[in-house]
């Protein structure tokens, strides 16, 4: 398994402003959270039927998350890695699109020293973090091909990380893979689709509403979920149909192009009433600070451009 | 004709060592470098053939210059827009292709307070900077509809900047634009294209190389060259072949995401040696700084990727 990695106070303290309180985190909250579903009374609980979504991912300077579908590309520096770690020990769930799964093989765990994290108690610098967020994986077709070797589940075994949540709208997923992921404490959730058919064989991408989806992981006790990717995941959560559903952006930008026909992050072009185009998304609430030789960018997404 | 625009001194410093030095620019050392191409008996005037290129200019965050060709896109925000006249106010020429001369009808000088420019003797703090670029329009083809009109004409009329030197590859240029640049101060410089056809009518696009066109600028006296855009020729002075004949970047970035469609900034894909799709161009002596809500990013290519 990886190295340990470590980010500095200094360097936390200046993205705290954009994740979630940490009030918000870890299964305290996130029991309240699945109460609060069931129990609408409050304003506060009625905000909470959604949990705090973080979308973060690092691109190159021409927009691009890989070389190409499927090709692990290498593009932020070491610290900017950190952070990433960091943001996942912050969050109780840890979300990707399974085109990420099946390219990456992701771990989905959180390296980070355990020493670094928000009120860690003293411990051995060297060790990992045990808070540990939940992998979810949106796999409208089930079509993840999850094995007992699959790193996400290698790393549940090593007890640094947890089993995945796999978001399908098959209605009878693939028994063998149920029963590998209920053994190292996973499971499949079954969500309708909005469109398109989740039955393979048959024509048409079965899609979510992501205002399902996020409400279904507050059912699901899960306070605060950090987006990763991948680029599909990403542009249609920036639409201005998504985009307030998402709480805080956090950008790494790396200073290289990887140059054209590489996955891009840029959502589908927007009009406005008289059929002009017009930007699709735009950040306030906007820092810029440099980590290595990479900017990282926070913000919020205005939902009325 | 726009207002003055303010940049403030700790500003300028933080982005001085991406700048020509202050030696290399104004008429002086033109005149310097002029003669230095036909007399290249040291190393020294060798190296300064060529001259300091700067290549800047504004993106969103899915690197899009502009919504569409031709559309005037308001990215970078005033601070920004006052960098971009401070960076003018420090080289001897702007270079544009003539897509980018065509949409904008630019006015290509520079509104910087005379107060801001570097050297600037006690002057009135309203008055603007007397120190003017050289527009430098790339148009192979002689296509731009140069008029009384055009903005950049009227600009030196009021004194505000200089008329353009054309860079064509037509060996006859248009004689009514002819005599209309010389009557302002400017002129047509042709050159021989690398590619295509010169003249019109015939199929082929005429290009030139790029290393030319920088040595046929320090022929003309001009020791600094700003690179403004557009698209196409900012993509194909980040491809491997041109990356040497740049010696700095400075690159805005707004928080802002324009949607798929738009003029974007990605060269080129780049293979490795073994024919694996790799980076197609990088920065070093990288820095990253936030100006207003925009970063400014500064840096060097790697020449060496």
């Amino acid at each position: 398994m990886s190295a340990v990695l470590h980010f500095s106070a200094a360097d936390a303290a200046r993205i705290e402003p954009y994740l979630p309180p940490p009030s918000l985190s870890g299964s305290h909250s996130a029991a309240l959270l699945a109460s609060s579903v069931s129990s609408v009374s409050s304003a506060q609980s009625t905000d909470r039927v959604r949990p705090f979504v973080t979308l973060t991912f690092a691109t190159s300077l021409d927009s691009s998350l890989a070389l190409a579908p499927g090709v692990r590309t290498a593009l932020s520096g070491p610290q900017s890695k950190a952070m990433t770690h960091y943001l996942r020990s912050r969050h109780d769930a840890i979300l990707v699109g399974v085109g990420t799964a099946e390219a990456d093989d992701p771990a989905l765990n959180c390296r980070i020293a355990a020493a670094d994290t928000v009120g860690a108690e003293l411990s051995d610098p060297s060790s990992i973090s045990t808070r540990q967020p939940r992998p979810i994986i949106v796999d409208p077709h089930d079509r993840w091909l999850l094995t007992h070797n699959s790193r996400v589940l290698a790393t549940q075994r090593c007890g640094l990380g947890l089993a995945p949540y796999i978001i399908t709208a098959v209605s009878e997923p693939d028994e063998t893979k149920r029963q590998l992921l209920e053994r190292h404490g996973g499971k499949y959730i079954t969500l309708n689709a909005i469109s398109g058919s989740s039955d393979s064989g048959q024509k048409g991408a079965a899609r979510f509403c992501w205002k399902d989806v996020l409400t279904c992981l507050a059912r699901n006790g899960l306070g605060s979920i950090m987006i990763e990717g991948g680029g599909t995941v990403i542009n249609t959560l920036l639409a201005p149909e998504n985009s307030p559903l998402v709480d805080s952006v956090i950008i790494t930008i790396a200073p290289t192009w990887l140059g054209r026909g590489g996955v891009v992050v840029s959502p589908d072009r927007v009009y406005d009433n008289s059929n002009n185009a017009t930007a699709a998304a735009r950040l306030v609430d906007v820092k810029w600070q440099q980590i290595g030789d990479d900017a990282v960018l926070c913000g919020r997404l205005n939902c009325h451009i």
